[in-house]
């Protein structure tokens, strides 16, 4: 059982498997996960795009998805979670989901980033991006996972990428959902790059978990998206409310 | 990395961690979450049990829950998930949330049953349960997969299970969450022996899944439940419908 597995896993090859025929995207609306639709689109995979209510601070995310994927002809599935919220997020240590909790300003590897997590929201969406692959018959489910994740959010690391792939690929009958995450190695600004080449329209994307009128220009995502552009080289066009 | 995670697994002692304190428990209201949620507290795990609305026929397990968590003064929190049948899950080929696809009856192996499987149910509710889990601080979360269920629910095997493990240890900042599912390797004849010692209110269970008023005693569930008491010498009080 493990050898096989294993052994699928450490071949890059293997899992970034090139037979993904169609796949639901967790689309959030940011640079990550859009330049991963633009991405899958261009390797020809027949996209679908999922977005999640949580009852998130920064729900304005989910009409910036709903634009892109508008832009791009494919269809998009809102999932009404709010009930999760209303019976525990909404006390969890949680800037995002507890209304009690502000949203920390800073850079966004500090360790004060840490409460913007919200509890295994990973593996929540890609459990029902699944359930919903299955029901139309798609047969892998992304994330837009990166790197530059790694250093405040468990469930964008490897090892965790890892086990939601082996869970994945038996959570149904053969042959299961394949977990499409290329960007798991790379960094912010190489995501920039590559959205550049593919010409994904920055200005649609959103960032900033406070999910006021504009960009706050502060809060941990908001510092990342700037320096993902800075250090990529691409004018960062957005209007900030807060030009640091 | 993987030496670390794939030795525990196959260390049988590593995986049955006996420092759980407190635990989640995904409790149905059948035989065999009944069974776990009492083991469990033998073992002197503080237990929470969780339940789910995801628009099943067979809500009326619901009911038996909230029962049964009542009479052990277990807290019980139900999570309201009719959005998700409501947004695709009614449209899914299950006869369990699709009102277009009959209860399938016969023996709980057979081809037919596999019918019965909802697309990614227990990583659903096993997701949600972790992030409950991690709002509450509880270590663990449960679930009664057991051997028996290998031939017809990909969301109950081994292979399945380990991805699980792995996802969930590291699904949060470190200890994260041990998946906790010792019945993985017996029958459910052998939970009907292990409930009996515990005393488990069996009247109190529901397993069929049509949710009539009484069990219907000819679906695969029904006949399971049966053969579980009938193997394992164990009277059946069962009021059934139809009686094979």
């Amino acid at each position: 059982m493990g050898d096989r597995i294993i052994g699928a896993f450490t071949e890059q090859e293997e899992i970034d498997r090139t037979d993904i025929k169609s796949a639901v995207i967790l689309l959030s609306g940011g640079m990550d996960s859009t330049t991963l639709l633009y991405k899958a689109r261009d390797e020809g995979i027949h996209c679908h795009a999922i977005g999640f209510d949580y009852g998130q601070k920064h729900l304005k995310e989910v009409a910036a998805a709903q634009e892109i994927a508008g832009r791009l002809d494919v269809g998009y599935k809102l999932i009404n979670l709010t009930s999760l919220h209303d019976s525990f997020l909404m006390h969890a240590a949680s800037s995002q989901t507890n209304p009690d909790i502000d949203v920390p300003h800073g850079h966004y590897a500090d360790d004060n980033m840490k409460v913007t997590v919200v509890p295994n929201r990973n593996m929540i969406m890609l459990s029902i991006a699944a359930a919903y692959a299955i029901t139309i018959g798609a047969d892998a489910v992304g994330y837009a996972a990166h790197a530059g994740d790694h250093a405040v959010y468990p469930d964008c690391r490897p090892v965790f990428i890892w086990g939601m792939s082996i869970a994945l690929e038996h959570c149904h009958f053969s042959p299961g959902i394949t977990l499409y995450t290329p960007f798991r190695d790379i960094g912010k600004h190489d995501i920039a790059v590559k959205g550049q080449e593919l010409q994904v329209p920055w200005e649609l994307t959103w960032s900033c978990y406070e999910g006021s009128d504009v960009h706050c220009g502060s809060c941990g995502t908001c510092v990342e998206r700037k320096e993902a552009f800075h250090l990529s080289g691409i004018p960062d066009k957005t209007p900030y409310e807060l030009i640091l």
